[in-house]
């Protein structure tokens, strides 16, 4: 059997250890060569090929039905699951998807992408199975770090309350997040690691060690392990087990991240995700001219800076200490720096208790996740007009990573709430200046949005901390034609369209707004009134964001001037590169220097671009 | 020493047991006096008397720092705090508040109205405290219902790796949540409070029983418990106990809902709060006459009455069973009906589980209460556009509770998600034929919103079950001076407003949005452009909201009429009565006419509600 002939995971019935064992090789070697070519994650799915093989094997996926959490471990399943012969399209545009998708494969039950989901889901797979007299399995697979997320032990809470309710957690524990898992129940896996290793007996009816599962077995939970995960004959025989028990299940599986790869073993941190690389070396595919830093190492760079004349300053991280580039203050300021895990609930409030009490907490979260603390943004921090300091990056298109982790809507969602400050910089400078007046801004919440990769190459501050003033946006060129108001990335686009458009005999005016909330329609306003036609541009949803403030001000002084607003419509932005993405919306200069020109020549501005599209 | 004289907490220092249980005595005597005349909680605050008594008399509340959480028990804290005197205005405009606020006093450190928030504020406190080297005790006083939140999960998980923070959690257990508490976590602290109480030597240096706390201990925390809530003695010997340990120390107290009411320790649900009512009989001080249903009832009757012949449909509860009226799905047809506790999170998971397998999942939740699940409508329902029904209860302004409470950023934070539907009913009757559309709509997500409160007495639908077409609005009369476009609750409001206003000879037109997404444009864009002003009305807040909506869907046809839009500005609105909140808000129907007419006799519309106000 070879892996290019798997085409149904029910293939795998039947197949010895040692067929298992070549199977699993060619998972891996094909993986390698994947992420290598295309970029990807690494990490998390080398470290399951076993699991994944020896779990099918005991499973008919014609009814049974596993639910991956996060999906980024998922490589495995999708190689054995009719996508080996386009897997080397992984992550690009019109490819195979980074992450679990519903749409891609009947085997896919449930798309993820955020962490901490599978074991809500499943279990309401497994009621409606129970209502429908089904008798099929449903199965979660959830890592040790996205354990740590509040909704995934709210789902381990219900569940251990339904005896009769059959469900399988498996509990892909590699001791990591992205970075190393942190929190008691971290610690308490890791105890139960060190325990002895279950011995198992085959056809035994149950295999149960109360005392090393003691809380999950207290939670009502049957617990198994903890189980080698890289081990077929032990994996199979636990899951086999387990399924032969009733009620909720949980079965422990040790696993090293990055398992067969030594490089991805031993730096586990850094081989969670990678871009393309070398294969032999492990080094990145990395293009010769120096590239300018990217926006998160700007922000890094200038917290440490500040927060060594500052104790005052503590930056907060949900379990992206890299991604956000918090380890540089982990690095140089450790008792400045929390991590608290996937937990970005618990993130926010800690910060508003530190923030009652005179620090200075800053919140660094992508955009996506900061979706995650919601009620916590509101509830803790607006509502008490506590100053926290969030640093969402990631906002706006976030490329190869696809829809559940697009950074769009949070202009949109921080708006409505009261007391909430919201900026944007239009590159990696303003960025430096944003987050001194972030951390200068003491009456309430505020916020800088970002967005993934690298800035313009524009000089950094290393002297002048001097924060901006709130509610101000600036002019950066004047034209009588028409008024281009960017917010954010959007402005150095919208420079560039006003200078394609002065090509054209279109002279425009350009503002950075720089801050959303407040706007400045002080000086917005005059403006829009005396040349007559607004088009404002963001990298966010239409519905709600930026152009809507825009709409919302010039309205309310009942200024009735044509807007055309430029951003992201009402639909799923699906994976690509950050390029092609934009291009697909029309976001670029030229694309949008086009759009105004052919409003221009319908001789009035009535089409957005929106209806241009559709 | 009577409660009247205490005016500072340290006060009850070097009181007897005797004297203690005189000032509680009190305690229960002036809360239930206040609550039998103004409403407000009664249950949970009569349940925690002589844990606060005790709790602070072991403590110096001049350094010392107690967070309680969701702050609906707090009563006896406000009245040992200098509340006292005010305290007969509770709940009331400009009154004391039902939960805790940072400005109404210093001893409230951290406010709160929402559950499961204290471990994580407390936690950002200790922290704070350690960093400052500072030596004060920082409490947090949760419930059993608030811990099965995941936040409060996230923070144990947090403060359980912290062996070096000091840091007690008070375990407030009463078996309920506003219904009895569901859940593992909650079945294994009824276990422990089944096993023998523990013993208290006094001056022993650590009284931990680690086998019954074994979760907790795991977890990393000092287990200390059961501890009888109502026995001062026992109570004040474990604070004592406790503040001597180092690291986080968890004190589990069993307490009884209602305690010294008898009334209301046999019926904890309904009088976990109360309107005012006979303090003898506990019957609610009704009016008379018999009011209209509420819309929580009506959406209750008619759910179960479509659930009675679709066993598909599957009624999902976060702890809230009587308020969202759900309980009558779990009495009449218990198998589909799911309480998952205080988990929002996981029920909307859960809810899109159950929508994959088919199962039509309805999500009925506070508006204020799914900001708790916004990544998972996002990343798990609207992503993959699962056909679940959220039925959002308590939208727009929810009166006493006050501004943790308001449900009026509903609209504008589901709006920007795509895929979903948004729908408001004008009275009761509409919400039925809402529920019908929501029922029979399988596309993808979709919400309706209604207020609290009763509605106008309409006649309810007994046969005639028929669908609303998505997306499309009604005109409920024609007039050629303005159009009034309401939404929801504003609509019949606005009907009133076009009375008033024809009175002074301005006629009205009226639409009936019933959808803000899809919104009904075809229908407004025609009609604007044709009266030329538009008057937009919602229960919700202006930024992003359905004025939003109308303004943007106008502009991107290049409609550029003047638009007036009314709501809620970007403001908190504090508690008091939902008149007088809505009165200030300038939301009555002759506020709504009076502006208009202001506007008409100004010549020009140029002024919205906020300038106005402002």
């Amino acid at each position: 059997m070879d892996l290019s002939n798997v085409i149904h995971p029910n293939q795998l019935h039947g197949l010895s250890i040692q067929q298992l064992e070549h199977i699993a090789n060619q998972i891996r070697q094909k993986h390698l060569q994947t992420v290598a070519a295309t970029g990807g994650h690494l990490g998390p799915g080398l470290g399951v090929v076993e699991l994944t093989l020896a779990l099918y094997q005991t499973l008919d996926l014609n009814r049974d039905k596993v639910i991956w959490d996060v999906g980024h471990q998922a490589y495995a399943h999708k190689l054995i699951t009719g996508r080996y012969h386009h897997f080397h399209t992984l992550r690009q545009k019109a490819g195979i998807a980074g992450y679990l998708k519903r749409s891609e494969s009947q085997f896919d039950h449930f798309g993820a992408g955020h962490a901490s989901t599978s074991i809500s889901a499943a279990l309401g797979m497994a009621m409606a199975r129970d209502l429908k007299r089904e008798q099929h399995k449903v199965v979660a697979v959830i890592g040790d770090g996205a354990l740590t997320g509040g909704m995934a032990l709210e789902a381990i809470n219900h569940v251990g309350h339904l005896p009769h309710t059959n469900l399988l957690v498996v509990l892909n524990d590699n001791e990591m997040s992205i970075s190393p898992n942190v929190g008691a129940i971290a610690r308490y896996l890791n105890k139960m690691r060190l325990s002895p290793p279950m011995r198992f007996l085959r056809n035994l009816k149950c295999l149960t060690v109360p005392k090393v599962g003691a809380v999950f077995e207290e939670l009502g939970f049957t617990y198994m392990g903890p189980v080698n995960g890289h081990n077929l004959t032990e994996l199979i025989d636990s899951f086999k087990a387990a399924h032969r028990q009733n009620g909720p299940v949980l079965v422990h599986v040790a696993t090293t991240k990055g398992k067969g790869y030594a490089i991805a073993e031993q730096d586990p941190i850094n081989y969670h995700a990678q871009a393309s690389f070398n294969l032999t070396t492990g080094r990145k595919n990395s293009v010769q001219t120096p590239a300018p830093p990217s926006y998160s190492k700007v922000f890094a760079t200038t917290l440490v800076k500040l927060a060594e004349t500052n104790p005052n300053i503590i930056g907060i991280t949900a379990a992206m200490a890299t991604g956000t580039g918090l380890n540089q203050l982990q690095e140089k300021l450790p008792k400045q720096y929390i991590d608290v895990g996937i937990a970005e609930q618990h993130a926010v409030t800690l910060a508003a208790g530190l923030a009652c009490e005179g620090m200075r907490p800053v919140v660094a979260i992508y955009s996506t996740f900061l979706q995650r603390a919601y009620d916590q943004i509101f509830h803790d921090i607006c509502l008490q007009k506590l100053p926290v300091f969030f640093c969402l990056d990631r906002a706006g298109i976030v490329g190869a990573d696809g829809p559940t982790h697009q950074g769009i809507y949070d202009i949109a969602y921080l708006r409505c709430f009261p007391n909430m400050v919201l900026m944007a910089p239009k590159d990696e400078a303003e960025l430096q200046r944003m987050i001194v007046t972030g951390l200068n801004y003491t009456a309430g919440p505020i916020a800088v949005r970002y967005p993934r990769g690298t800035g313009y190459g524009t000089p950094l501050m290393t002297t002048e901390w001097e924060s901006l003033k709130i509610g101000k946006g600036e002019v950066l060129q004047h034209g009588n034609d028409v008024m281009l108001v960017g917010y954010g990335s959007m402005v150095y686009p919208a420079m560039q369209a006003a200078a394609l458009l002065s090509e054209h005999g279109i002279q425009a005016t350009v503002i950075n707004a720089r801050f959303v909330k407040p706007l400045d329609i002080a000086l917005i306003a005059p403006l829009a009134q005396k040349i007559g036609w607004v088009v404002t541009l963001e990298e966010g949803c239409l519905m709600g964001g930026f152009g809507s403030a825009v709409l919302e001000a010039l309205l309310d002084l009942n200024i009735t001037v044509p807007v055309t607003r430029m951003g992201i419509p009402d639909t799923l932005v699906d994976h690509g590169t950050i390029d092609e993405a934009k291009a697909g919306l029309g976001l670029t200069a030229p694309q949008i220097a086009d759009q105004i020109l052919s409003m221009v020549n319908d001789s009035s501005p009535t089409l957005t671009p929106s209806t241009i599209r559709s």
